[in-house]
């Protein structure tokens, strides 16, 4: 496929994490589109809590952990002692990865860089720059598969879809949108506003239009009428982690859209880099609870009865029996086939 | 079943509506419960517009027109001939009809009203005091169907069971719940938030509350979630309209959350006082939209990106193969059996 239309590159694939010589830079989510405005970590525990407190989500703690870990190698650089180091780095990564345990990005870049940053301990080199070096690797071999699972996505759309999607998918959704609309089709979208943090209404909503996609915004409610009457091609989300069963573990909200799309045969695509060979089913995931008074607001304003409290489980599971197909970066797979990722 | 339990009645059925000698005054439920403040209507026309923009809704209008007709007789009394009177009269009943024409409440209840003042006017009499004689005795005889069915649908919520509600489906819920409490059950709830007006979160979750019954509140998109892990007992809504061949309208994510329940075993009752003679399908149900501007605030608030237009189908229709049983105020039917309703 060539590329011969210019798709323009969301502000939020673009600029959500920037490494700077002294700091990790990191566009607020919170805020996005109100504010542009970007949070300085000068260290992994500034990271660490900016991952905590949803100043990005998505693929954005994946880039986030890498950062944070230069940061560390760098802090690290100036310890006396080989054991120091190990033990400083060993921290920082622990750190990091307990931030949020659902997806396994974090886990799995930190376990990398830890890798790069041991063996250059070891070598009795200071691992700040060996690790700053890595992680861009990370970052850019994450990029090129994000690019790749894109193509793979895009063949199952077709010209004149409508696309429904929920909560933010960052570059899985933007490159699978970039590899249509490169292709010279056409599509347009619908996205779910994904209370309560409202990625899709702010984050989906903006990023789609940025790249000149005809979206419309709906409530949480309202995907399982729009499939009803037909108005609905195709179901697209990432995936927070894919297990081996082909389960896929996503934003809370996800679960019910797809058993709508089951229902009145709206294929379902779901989208991840690589499903999660440590995790045999969803079982051996996870599922992080967040603060149930983030239901009782919108954007800081009260919105419930003071009588009642919130509940607010982040995310939840979606059998393989209501997910048509993974798409990875590696190709697409039925969702009873996903462990064939590794044989690819 | 003898009421051996006191049960409250929350505030949004017994303060709703207050027809006073000059004036239909009504809840604002916009902003209840932050504020409690009634908007004072004069005329049919105040009335009609406090419908139109949802100062009441829920079963709310139902006694609102009646309330209107009210003052719509009452101003009849001073017009000098019977054609002035009739045509009047005539006028105010179409203005209160077209409010919102998905429930077929405002419909019935003016076509009822119109009756007693028509034969009234024939009479030689003026309408004012036959009308409020009658809107008090068609609000009374509501009252009374609402509460038998809350005995019917009670029957079918075990002891110990969480109910799961969407919306806020007023005395219908309310009489249900005051049955199984005054049965000597213990139930407990949860309240879906109802976007983008909240009306669980504000109506539903507060008047539970006044009832003495435990409730939690999650967003729209975590109902399937719950039922996945066998949190939840039964699902219940009011019906804003059922078909004579067993479809439900009602507020929209019903549908969502009626599929969810088919898939994971979780019955649905659907409450309405009777099924729509005149409608032998959804298609014969005009489903309102509203303004899609609607769902890109918050009680005011701006959520979501300006570059989007957001779309607000106000309800949404639940094949019959959706719903377990509807329950009337002549008691319980299956879905492909509501016309029987009429035979009971």
């Amino acid at each position: 496929m060539t590329a011969t239309v210019d798709v323009p590159v969301p502000t939020l694939v673009g600029e959500s994490v920037v490494v700077e010589p002294d700091a990790v830079r990191i566009l607020d989510r919170r805020v996005f589109p109100f504010e542009r405005t970007w949070v300085t970590c000068r260290s992994h525990e500034d990271v660490a809590r900016a991952i905590e407190e949803m100043v990005t989500q998505s693929l954005g703690p994946l880039f986030a952990a890498a950062g944070g870990m230069t940061l560390a190698a760098r802090e690290a650089d100036r310890l006396p002692t080989a054991r120091a180091r190990h033990e400083f780095l060993t921290g920082a990564g622990r750190r990091l990865v307990a931030t949020r345990p659902t997806n396994n990005a974090i886990r799995d870049v930190v376990a990398e860089l830890l890798t790069v940053a041991s063996a250059t301990v070891d070598a009795g080199e200071p691992p700040g720059a060996a690790v700053e070096r890595a992680a861009r690797a990370v970052a850019e071999r994450h990029r090129a598969g994000h690019r790749r699972l894109g193509e793979h996505a895009a063949a199952l759309i077709p010209d004149g879809a409508t696309v429904l999607t929920h909560c933010w998918a960052e570059s899985y959704l933007t490159e699978t949108v970039a590899a249509v609309l490169r292709s010279g089709k056409r599509i347009d979208a619908v996205c779910t506003e994904t209370r309560p943090y409202l990625q899709g209404a702010r984050l989906t909503a903006e990023s789609l239009a940025e790249m000149g996609v005809p979206t419309r915004l709906v409530t949480d409610g309202m995907p399982a009428h729009l499939m009803s009457r037909g108005d609905v091609t195709t179901f697209v989300t990432g995936a927070d982690r894919v297990t081996m069963d082909g389960s896929v573990v996503n934003k809370i909200g996800t679960l019910q859209i797809a058993v709508a799309a089951h229902t009145f045969g709206v294929p379902y695509l779901a989208l991840v880099q690589a499903p999660d060979p440590q995790a045999p089913d969803a079982a051996a995931v996870e599922l992080e609870d967040r603060d149930g008074r983030e239901v009782l607001q919108c954007l800081g304003h009260r919105t419930a009865s003071g009588s009642v409290p919130g509940v607010y489980p982040a995310f939840d599971v979606t059998p393989p029996r209501f997910v048509s197909v993974v798409v990875t970066d590696r190709g697409r797979f039925a969702p009873s086939d996903v462990a064939s990722y590794f044989a690819a």
